[in-house]
C-alpha cells in the first residue's frame, strides 16, 4: 500500500527545486513553510488513505460503457466527490474563479501523490486543469463566466479532443469541422479518438475542448480552431439544459489504467434524435486553435511527467518493502537467524538503488520545471527567462520521467521474482499502467524532437548554456565541499556536464547548418543524456543540503552517470550509421 | 501476424553460430544443409500458419481450472496434437526412445519459432524436454522404458517441481518430503507452486519430476532427491491405471502467457479419497536430486533464453510492419504523396534498428550456446572444452535474451504510439508475455551470479579468456577486411573486448581474494557487458559472411556498443558506493 513520501517530496521542493529560497524571498506573498507542509501532509493522507484503497477495484473492474454512458468503478464517484470537497482540484487554479492560486510546485507535488495512489484517478483532473488554463488564457469573458468556476471547483470536468484516427502526432491531418450557425455558435462534426475521461459519471457535466476546422480554413495546422463543446448546454443561470450532440461510441480495452475511460467521441451525428451538429463556442481566435491547445498541452506534459515519477515511486516503495520481507539465501552482510531478507543481496540492492535514484532524479527535474512555471508567473522583469526555463525543462520532465517510470516498474516486477508476475501482488499492474505515459500527450520521440528543434534555440541558443552553467556551479560546490562521502561524484558530474555542453553545441551546429535530420536522429539519446546529467546535479544539490542523501548521489554518480559518455557517442557518432542501416527498414 | 524469419535463422545457425563448418566437417553424420533448410521451412510454416492463429484465444481466454482439472483454450488441444504428429516434440530427442536425434541447434531454432508464435505454447514442451533429459541421464532402465518413449513423442508431457512458497531461488529451504514405502516406491507429500503446465488437458498423462527430502536427509541442498510422480500410474503394459495423489489446487492469475497454466500442486493430500501420499519413484541417487535437476535446468535456461529472442523477434516484426503502414508528418527522406510512413522518421528508425540489433545478438549468443551443447555431445576428445563453453554461454543466453526481450517489447509498444497501449493491437500482449522470462528458470540476477561465481572459474579461469581470444580474432578480421561499410566497427569491437578482458580479470581477482560480495555486486552489469561485446562480434561475423548485414553491425557498433564502457565503470568502480548506499534500504 502507498505511503506518501512527504519527507522526500518536501525536501525536493524546498532544497532541490527552489521553493525554500522563493518562500524566503516572499515570491509567493504570505505563503510560508508551515502552510506548504500542512498541505503536503493532508494531500499525502488523502492519497494514501482514500485514493490508494480504490486502486484495485479500478484496475480490475475498469470503466464500463453501456448505451453511450460510462460508469466508473464502484466507489470512484464518491471518492472524486470527497476529493473536490477537499478543494484539491482548485489547489493551483486562479483565485478569480475560486481557485486557491497556490504555486504550481504544490499542485505538481500533490499530483504526484494522486498518481502514485492511482494513475487512472490522477489523469482525469489533469485534463480539467488543462481546460481551465486554456479557457483562462484564451476564452471570452462570457465563456469564462459560464464555465470556469465549476471547472475550477471540479464540479465539472474538462477534456482535450485532438486525436483523430489519421491525426495523432501530426495535427496537420486533422479533419473535424466546425460550421458557423450564424448566432455566434458553431456546429461541430467529426470523430475523435483516445479521449481521456471523454465520458463518465463522476460529474454532471463534461466540458470538451475540441480542435476542428472552419469552412475555408487554410490547410495544415494554421487552419485549426479550438471550440468549447459541453456535454449538456448551460443556461444563463448556470443550470444544465439540453443534451448536446456529442457522445461516446466506444471505450478502448487497454493494457493499463483501466479505470480511466479512453473514449471514441462522435460529434454531430444526431445523437438521440438531437438536431445534428454539436453546439460549440469558439475559444480564442479563428485558426489559432493550436496555440490555445499548446497552452494546455505544455502543462499537461509536465503533469504526465508526474505520472512517471508517481508510478516509479510506488514501484520503488513496493519493491523495497517486499525485499525486506522476502527471505532467500545467505549473504555476508546478514548475521541474523534463518535466510537473509533479499534486500541484503548486492544484486537486489543494485536494482533498488537504481529505482530510487532514477525516481528522485525525475522528481527533481519535474519539480524544477514547476518552479520555473511559478517564477514566470509571479516574477517582475525576468518572466521571459523563466518561461524559457520552463519550456526547456518540460520535454525532460515529460519524457525522462515517463521513460524511467517504465524502467523502474519493470525492475520492480523483477525484484518480486515469480510473485511479480502474479497480478494480485500489484507490481505487474504498475508495469502495465506505466506504459502509457511515454506515449500520450506527445510521444517521447516527439518530446525529444521538441527539445532539440524548439528548445535548444531558445534565447538565441544561449538559454540552455546558462542552465548548464548553473549546473556546473553545483558540481563545483561538490568539489569544494570536500565531503568524503561524495567519492568520485565531482569528477563524474564534471565529465557529464562537459559531455552535455559538447553534445548541445554539436546539435546546435547541425541545426544551424540545416542538417535537421542528423540532429533529430540523436534527439532521443540527447534527451536522456541531458536528464541524467541534470539529474546527477540535482542529487548532488540534495546531498549538499542533507548529508544523509550523499550515498544515493554517490551511487548514481559512480554507477549510472557513466551512461552519459555512451549517449554522447551515440548522438555525435551515431547518425550516419543510423541513416545507412535505416534504409533497409523501409518496405519496397 | 508472425512470419517466421527463416532466412535470418538459417543464416545465424550456419554462418554465425557454427553449424555450416560442423555440417561440412561431418560432425552430425549424414545431416546436410538441405535437410536443415527443409526442417526450418516446415517449422516456420507450422509456427506461422498453425500456432500463431491460436495466440489470441490463448491470451484472451487463458487456461481455466475447475474441480482440479485445467482446460486449455479452445483449439489448443488439437493444435498440440498436430504439433506432436508432426514429430516436433521429438526433434532433438534421443533416437533410442523414438527421437530424431537432430542437433540442439535445430531444436532451439524451432523453439524460437513456436515461442514467437505463442510463448504460452512454446513453454510447455520445454518442460517435457527437460524431463526427457533428466530421465535419460539419471533414471533407471525400468523408468526409462516405462516413460521415455511417450515423453519423447509428446503423447505425455513432463513438468519440473522445484519451487515452494518459502523456497524459490534458494532450494536449501525446500520442505516437500518423500517416505520410502518399502516396495521400492515412495510417498510424496508437500506443496509446490508456480508449476508450469502442472495440470492441463493436452495429454492423457503428465509426468512430474519433483524435488523432495527423504527422512533423515541432510539439511540444505545436499538432502534433496528427485522423484518421478505420474498423474496416472502406468501399468507394465503401458496402460494408464489409478489416479495418483497429486492435484492442482490453484491457477495463478498472471500478467501474461495466460494460456500457460501456472499451477499450485498438492502432493499426498488424499485427493479424491486416494490413500494419502503421491506414489513416486526415485530418479538417480538419494540426496543427489539437485544434480539431476541441474541437468534439466541448464538446457531449460537456454530454452527460456529462446523465449526472449522469440518475443523480441515478434515485437520487431510487428513494429516494422506498423511503421511502414502508419503515416504521420513529413521527413527529408520521404518524397512520396501525403504524410510519410513513420518508418522514415530517424527517431523511429533508431527504435527499430535497436530492436533488430538486440534481437539478432540474443539469437546469435543463444544459437552459439546450442552449438557448444551439440559439439560437447558428438565431439571426440574436446567434449570438456565444449561443455565449458556451453556452461559459460548459458547464463548469457538466458539472462541477456530475456532482458532484451522486455526492452524490445517495450520499444515495440512505443513505436505503435497510442495503438500500442490498446490490447487488440497485440504489441501490449508481447510486453506482458515478455516479462516472465527474466524471472523463471532462475532469475536473471541468479544467472549473473552463476556467470561470475561458477562460470568464470571454468578451466582454471582460462576458459573465458580462450573465448574472448576467439572474439578478438573476429574483430581483427573486420579490421583487415578493409570493408568501408563497417565504419568504426573494428575500433568499437577492440575497445569492447579490451573492456571485457579487463573486467573479467578484475572479477576473477576479487573472487581469488575471497571478496565475493564485491564481485557479485557487479554481476548484472558484467553479464550485460559480456553479452554486448560478444554480440557485437557475432554481428560482425554475420557482416563478414554477408555484406548486406554490415549496416546493422555498424549501427550497433557506433550506437549501442558504447554502453560497454559505462558498464565497465559500473563493475569496477561501483561496488563500494553500492554497499554504502545499500544500507539505507534495510528496514530497522
Amino acid at each position: 500500500m502507498y505511503r506518501a513520501p512527504i519527507e522526500d517530496i518536501a525536501f525536493t521542493l524546498k532544497h532541490v527545486a527552489g521553493l525554500k529560497p522563493a518562500l524566503d524571498a516572499g515570491t509567493f506573498g504570505e505563503l510560508g513553510e508551515d502552510l506548504v507542509d500542512a498541505i503536503l501532509a493532508e494531500a499525502g493522507r488523502f492519497a494514501s488513505e482514500e485514493v490508494a484503497p480504490l486502486y484495485k477495484v479500478g484496475d480490475e473492474q475498469g470503466a464500463v460503457l453501456k448505451d453511450a454512458a460510462v460508469t466508473m468503478p464502484p466507489g470512484w464517484k464518491a471518492l472524486y466527490r470527497r476529493w473536490i470537497d477537499g478543494g484539491w482540484n482548485a489547489l493551483s487554479a486562479p483565485e478569480e474563479f475560486g481557485g486557491q492560486g497556490l504555486p504550481t510546485m504544490l499542485g505538481v507535488a500533490a499530483l504526484e501523490m494522486w498518481n502514485s495512489a492511482a494513475m487512472a484517478f490522477g489523469v482525469g483532473p489533469t485534463l480539467t486543469m488543462g481546460a481551465v488554463e486554456a479557457l483562462d488564457k484564451h476564452a471570452s469573458r462570457e465563456l469564462k463566466a459560464r464555465y470556469l468556476e465549476k471547472l475550477v471547483s471540479g464540479e465539472w470536468m474538462g477534456t482535450m479532443n485532438l486525436t483523430e484516427p489519421q491525426a495523432g502526432s501530426d495535427l496537420n491531418a486533422l479533419r473535424a469541422r466546425a460550421e458557423p450557425a450564424g448566432d455566434g455558435t458553431y456546429r461541430i462534426f467529426g470523430q475523435k479518438i483516445f479521449i481521456t475521461y471523454g465520458e463518465h459519471d463522476l460529474t454532471d457535466n463534461i466540458v470538451h475542448l475540441v480542435l476542428a476546422r472552419l469552412p475555408d480554413a487554410p490547410a495544415g495546422t494554421r487552419g485549426i480552431s479550438l471550440f468549447l463543446v459541453p456535454k449538456f448546454l448551460v443556461g444563463d443561470d448556470g443550470t444544465l439544459g439540453a443534451r448536446n450532440d456529442v457522445f461516446c461510441s466506444g471505450l478502448e480495452h487497454k493494457l493499463g489504467i483501466h479505470a480511466s475511460p479512453t473514449c471514441t467521441m462522435i460529434y454531430g451525428d444526431g445523437f438521440e434524435g438531437a438536431s445534428p451538429g454539436a453546439i460549440g463556442w469558439l475559444v480564442g481566435e479563428e485558426n489559432k486553435g493550436l496555440a490555445c491547445m499548446f497552452t494546455m498541452m505544455n502543462n499537461a506534459r509536465l503533469a504526465i511527467g508526474m505520472q512517471g515519477v508517481a508510478v516509479a515511486e510506488m514501484a520503488t516503495q513496493k519493491a523495497i518493502a517486499y525485499a525486506n520481507e522476502r527471505r532467500q539465501g545467505k549473504t555476508a552482510s546478514y548475521g541474523g537467524p534463518g535466510m537473509a531478507p533479499i534486500v541484503h543481496h548486492p544484486d537486489v540492492q543494485r536494482n533498488l538503488l537504481t529505482m530510487k535514484a532514477l525516481t528522485q532524479i525525475a522528481r527533481s527535474i519535474s519539480y524544477s520545471c514547476a518552479h520555473a512555471i511559478d517564477c514566470a508567473r509571479v516574477s517582475h522583469g525576468d518572466a521571459a527567462h523563466w518561461r524559457d526555463r520552463a519550456n526547456l525543462l518540460t520535454p525532460l520532465a515529460k519524457a525522462f520521467s515517463t521513460d524511467i517510470g517504465v524502467e523502474v516498474a519493470s525492475l520492480g516486477v523483477q525484484v518480486h521474482g515469480g510473485m511479480g508476475f502474479i497480478e494480485e501482488t500489484g507490481a505487474a499492474a504498475l508495469y502495465r499502467d506505466a506504459r502509457i505515459a511515454p506515449i500520450y500527450e506527445g510521444t517521447n520521440g516527439i518530446q525529444a524532437i521538441d527539445l532539440v528543434a524548439r528548445k535548444l534555440p531558445l534565447g538565441g541558443g544561449e538559454h540552455v548554456h546558462g542552465y548548464i552553467a548553473e549546473l556546473k556551479a553545483v558540481a563545483s560546490s561538490v568539489r569544494t565541499s570536500n565531503l568524503r562521502g561524495f567519492g568520485r561524484t565531482a569528477d563524474s558530474l564534471d565529465q557529464a556536464l562537459d559531455d552535455l555542453t559538447e553534445v548541445t553545441r554539436f546539435l546546435q551546429k547541425l541545426l544551424a547548418d540545416g542538417r535537421s535530420d542528423a540532429a533529430l536522429a540523436g534527439a532521443t539519446p540527447y534527451l536522456r543524456l541531458f536528464s541524467l546529467a541534470a539529474g546527477g546535479v540535482y542529487l548532488a544539490r540534495g546531498g549538499l543540503a542533507d548529508q544523509t542523501r550523499v550515498p544515493l548521489c554517490r551511487f548514481f554518480a559512480e554507477n549510472l552517470l557513466g551512461e552519459v559518455r555512451a549517449l554522447n557517442e551515440r548522438v555525435i557518432g551515431g547518425a550516419d550509421s543510423l541513416a545507412d542501416a535505416g534504409k533497409a527498414l523501409i518496405s519496397a
